[in-house]
């Protein structure tokens, strides 16, 4: 990493922000005749100062920390003469499901990764009551255990980005080529618990979010946001669903827009919100944004955390934080019968959790333009509610397991039956290749809930959380 | 207002809240064997207890509450057998500058009032050195002087609906048969000052709409809510503008969806997020709700606010919450150029403030359905910046005022020549007879600048604020 020594320039400089090259311009006013810069490890010439040495010296101080960062990192080009990849990559939420994964994943890549986590996701299980099917470490023990393994560091910043002194901090200080953001409450019951859990799913993620965005306007202009949405943001309706945007022909004339959203929880509203607050920062301020509308996640196992059990992930089954498919393995496990809500004609778009960390690396390795906000519907097959239900029981039967299905209430508000068809053809454009749920079914899924089914409290397992009955006194979990 | 007196009540109540049937069924469990409930003009009878007589106590209190509370309002139709129409209006954020002419209004038309207001748009003036054109008296002084005109009083709540705690009291004490909702920061340039204000921005906005929707839920789920919004959500498309919801046909088949949204600054954002929320608490629980989006105001003067000058109503012309129009005809007073950003080309919907208390009045007065997202796009004719330019420019001629006008570059990011038709037949449709912009010009907007020309503060005139410029640091206005 390179760093300028400032007490080398002879410029009165204490007004310029060193991550800010327009605020060195303005110090082009109080010129001396000479200014001289270097890094730790070497020095640039001394020039005569005019305005097109300083634009020139301010260009050296850009290619020197691409350069020094290139280093870190494997995705590097350093000799094609094309933009060198991003190496550094900040992963806000980096201790969560998909968050662990995909920091190992990008670690084992040979990205230079920080981890920035409030590690909230483990309080909100002490305060429901709830726990992972799998045992899972401390984040201090994960990173010890990775570094042990395979010699590669993972930084960590323990702290809310909803505080921007801690976020500017942490920027400051690893200064990101990319941010992946999936800290966010990522719970649909969670958000419907009671309004003070619907105001905080809002306030953390939407406000979490504008704090990203300031942070990179303002201590990293270049650096690529790579956003966790949800596919659920577009709601189910009678039409395609296409990837973010949809061209319109009305009344005789034609635009390309935002695809319309209809969410159906404060959580799913926050990533509709994010993606708005997102979009605009694109535009007015040349901010260069990935959103990644992802489907249901499923499995537990991916490479990296197979590797030891302390680097296991965490695997959610109860009725807030479990995925369908997640939960519908593990009841399967346990001899419970499958929950299926309401008629289950619900349809949805899935992917193996082998894919999301697929799906990050690829957006990050090819980074949207400046000013661009591209959306890329990140899911690789569709299935009903009661589809997943059948695939489960067949597989059950293949493990001698005899697998139940019955009809639960259906705690949400939500068409039960109703026409979906959604496209993901941009990240299979980029490379993408799917882990099929078929094939994943039996060697990373139902075979991981057998294999901890002493650990499943059944108590977590039946839907707690109702769309319609939410209200505003604080909710609890008896003991 | 009909008030129970539970000191009359022979229940252990106390753990009983006293707005929740639901509650009040609870304690059953611990019944006495007569119960006798009475408010503080008559008593009803003394009741055997048992279920169906709780019960029906229940249901003559709710009854008592409309009984009295119709005879409040003019709006009333008791005679028809039809549904009373809605009388008892809360007005969030009523101190401020439609909210004040809104509140007026509506007692003048015989409409029981409560104004709940934190009365921080004046703190934001202090902060940022700003004053009204026109005096304006603190909203004691306001309402004692339209008690005193009028002999008709209105309920003031001084607080923040961000504070559940107070909202809640609010809700239960008032308890509203519609909620007109301007309680938010409403300034496109206040919201993109600095990192901070962005954040309060959203914040304010998109959480107390929160807040407002849990209280209707709880406390009174037949309100309806009438919710300030803006044409702004909708951005400048290249097609036409509906109202709220456009049908698509695509791939061969058919939807009405939301319209889509393209907000351009983070006040504008938390319109949408506020449009996007209420629609699923619609849906989800059936509320009612009537999203006004409302285009550029302009104008002083209402039928209420004219009667004495402690009516007055705020007259914003700088250039944070100035809108445009009242800018230009303040500029046009003092000899000041008309600032016209950019090309000039931005085209918007405008309306005089008469059309909006008119429409207010209109939205509350036919009620939205339960469970039904209505949208209304709220202005009346469409003008661009030098449309307006030039008008204004005209009006001063005929009152002996030689206006020049200048090119500023646009502080904002936005299209400066663009196709704009956006809809607006629905309110024309319910009964709105618009006050035209060519009739008011000279006789309700720039005769006011005129008169009030020595209090105008030329300093605070030229943008300050920049869409592209705003940064993390907080900004103060030096003195």
């Amino acid at each position: 990493m390179a760093h300028l020594v400032y007490a080398s320039c002879p410029l009165n400089i204490s007004s310029c922000s060193k991550n800010s090259p327009k605020s060195w311009k303005k110090c082009l006013s109080s010129l001396p005749t000479s200014l001289t810069l270097q890094n730790s490890s070497r020095s640039f010439k001394s020039l005569p100062i005019n305005r097109k040495n300083v634009q020139k010296l301010l260009s050296v101080r850009a290619t020197a920390l691409q350069q020094s960062t290139t280093k870190t990192g494997s995705g590097t080009d350093e000799t094609s003469g094309q933009q060198p990849r991003p190496t550094r990559v900040m992963v806000i939420g980096g201790d969560g499901y998909c968050g662990w994964a995909t920091s190992l994943h990008l670690s084992n890549k040979n990205y230079e990764v920080a981890i920035v986590d409030n590690l909230v996701r483990r309080h909100f299980d002490h305060q429901l009551g709830l726990d992972s099917l799998t045992p899972i470490s401390s984040i201090h023990d994960r990173i010890r255990r990775w570094r042990s393994l395979t010699q590669k560091d993972i930084n960590l910043y323990i702290g809310d980005v909803c505080d921007f002194e801690f976020l500017a901090e942490a920027f400051t200080s690893f200064k990101p080529d990319a941010v992946v953001h999936f800290g966010e409450q990522r719970s649909a019951p969670y958000s419907m618990i009671d309004r003070s859990r619907a105001v905080y799913t809002q306030k953390n993620n939407v406000l979490g979010t504008l704090n990203v965005l300031f942070a990179i306007k303002e201590f990293s202009e270049d650096c690529h946001l790579v956003k966790l949405g949800t596919m659920g943001e577009y709601g189910t309706p009678n039409i395609d669903i296409e990837e973010g945007y949809i061209t319109i022909t009305h009344n005789g004339r034609t635009d390309t827009l935002p695809y319309p959203k209809q969410a159906s929880s404060f959580y799913h509203l926050s990533k509709v919100h994010d993606s708005n607050n997102i979009a605009f920062t694109c535009k007015a301020w040349g901010i260069r944004a990935t959103d990644l509308n992802q489907g249901v996640v499923y499995g537990v196992r991916t490479n990296e955390t197979e590797m030891h059990e302390e680097l296991y992930n965490r695997f959610d089954y109860d009725g807030v934080f479990g995925t369908a498919l997640n939960r519908f393995c593990v009841q399967a496990a346990v001899g419970h019968p499958l929950t299926v809500y309401g008629k289950g004609g619900q349809t949805r778009g899935y992917l193996d959790i082998r894919d999301t960390v697929q799906c990050v690396e690829l957006a990050i390795a090819n980074p949207a333009k400046r000013g661009e906000f591209r959306v890329f519907n990140q899911f690789t097959e569709q299935f009903s509610v009661n589809q997943l239900a059948s695939l489960v029981t067949k597989a059950g039967e293949k493990l001698g397991i005899e697998v139940q299905t019955i009809s639960v209430p259906n705690p949400r508000v939500e068409a039960e039956e109703h026409y979906y068809n959604a496209k993901h053809t941009k990240l299979i454009e980029l490379g993408l290749e799917p882990h099929l749920l078929s094939d994943s079914l039996l060697d990373s899924l139902l075979n991981f809930a057998v294999q901890f089914k002493d650990r499943v409290d059944t108590k977590q397992i039946m839907p707690s959380v109702s769309w319609r009955k939410i209200g505003v006194k604080p909710k609890t979990v008896s003991a």
